[in-house]
C-alpha cells in the first residue's frame, strides 16, 4: 500500500467510526479534514464529493461485514450450524465488539435513507439485499439437506430473523436492556427448533 | 384553542411531518419559520430552542400514538384480542396510513439518539419503556386469564414482537418488499399460536 492509498484508508476508518455515530448524513470532508490534520483538498483529491465518501463508507462496511460475518460462518456445515453462526456473527456485529465503532452503520443509514432517493440509497439497498439473499439461501439449502422443513418460506424465516436482530439493536443500544442479547438467542434458538424438520438430528 | 395555541399547534405538526422525514436533528427554527412564513422570533416565542421543539415534537408524537394505537386496543378484551389489536394498530401507525409524515418518528429517533445523551434521549427512551410496560402488561393479564400460557416471559415475547414491527419497517420502507406486511401478520399470527394456553379457546 502506497502513501496515497494508506492516507485514504485512514479517512475511510475514520469516516466509518464518524458515521456510525452520527450517520452518513453526519459525514462532512471539512469536517474529516480537520478532525484527521489534512488539507481539504488533500481529502477531495481521494473523494470527490460528500455522496462519493458516502458510497466509500458502504463500500468499506460492506467489506468489513462479509469478513466479521459471511465468511467465518461459510465454514459451517450447511442447515443449523450455518444459521446459527450468521446469526451469532451478526449479533456481534451489531454490538460492534473489537470495533471502535458503536452499533450498526447499515442500520442507522437505513432510517436515515428510506425516505431519500439517490445512489446512497440504491447502494445501501443492494447492500441488504445481498445480504438477505445470502439468509434465504442459507434456509434453502438447509431444507435441501432435509434439515429445516419443507414447506416453510424462506423469505418469510428471513424477515422474522432480521427482526431478531433489529429488535435487539434497539432494546440494547437505545434502551440498555441489559437481557436484550439473552431475549435474543432464546428467541433464535426457538426460531431455529420451529425451523427443524420432525426426526431430524443434526 | 386562541391564536396563539392555534400557531404552536400548526408548527408543531409541522415539525413532526419533517422529523419524519429528516429525524429530529433536521429539525431547525429558522427552518421552520420560513416554511411556515413566520418570523424566526415567532417560533422563538413558542419554543425556546431547538431541544425545546424536539421535546415537544416527541411530546405530540407520543399523543398521537396513544390515540391511534393504545385506546382503541384498550376496548378489546383482554388476552388474544388486546394484543392483536395493539400490534395491528402499531402495524398501521408504522406505515403512517392517514398520516401526512412518513414512517414513524420514533423509530428514525432512536437510531439517531442511541448514542447522544441529554433529554432528548431520556424522553425518547421513556415514551419507549411506557409502551413496552403495555404491551408486557397486555402478556401478563393473558396469562392471568388463562388465555396464554403461564411459564412465558412476558419481556421476552415483547421484545419479540417489537422485532416483527422493526423487522417491518425495514423491509417495507427501506427495501419496498410487497410482501413486507403480508409476512408480518404471519409471523405474528404464529407467535400468538405459539403464546395461546393448550386447550384454550379464545
Amino acid at each position: 500500500m502506497n502513501k496515497g492509498q494508506q492516507t485514504r484508508q485512514m479517512i475511510l476508518e475514520h469516516a466509518v467510526n464518524r458515521a456510525s455515530r452520527l450517520g452518513l448524513e453526519g459525514l462532512s470532508i471539512g469536517q474529516l479534514a480537520t478532525e484527521l490534520n489534512l488539507s481539504k483538498s488533500g481529502v477531495f483529491g481521494h473523494f470527490r464529493s460528500k455522496e462519493d465518501l458516502q458510497l466509500q463508507v458502504l463500500e468499506t462496511v460492506s467489506q468489513q461485514f462479509t469478513e466479521s460475518v459471511i465468511r467465518p460462518a461459510l465454514k459451517q456445515a450447511r442447515g443449523v450450524d450455518r444459521l446459527r453462526a450468521l446469526f451469532i456473527n451478526w449479533l456481534n456485529w451489531a454490538q460492534a465488539k473489537n470495533h471502535e465503532r458503536n452499533g450498526c452503520p447499515f442500520m442507522a443509514a437505513a432510517m436515515e435513507f428510506d425516505d431519500q432517493e439517490g445512489p446512497v440509497r440504491e447502494k445501501l439497498v443492494a447492500i441488504q439485499q445481498q445480504w438477505i439473499a445470502i439468509l434465504e439461501r442459507t434456509v434453502s439449502l438447509g431444507q435441501e439437506k432435509g434439515c429445516f422443513q419443507q414447506q416453510l418460506s424462506a423469505p418469510q424465516v428471513v424477515q422474522e430473523i432480521y427482526g431478531l436482530l433489529l429488535g435487539f439493536h434497539l432494546y440494547q443500544r437505545l434502551l440498555r436492556d441489559p437481557h436484550a442479547e439473552q431475549r435474543t438467542l432464546n428467541c433464535f434458538e426457538d426460531l431455529l427448533a420451529r425451523l427443524e424438520a420432525q426426526g431430524n438430528a443434526t
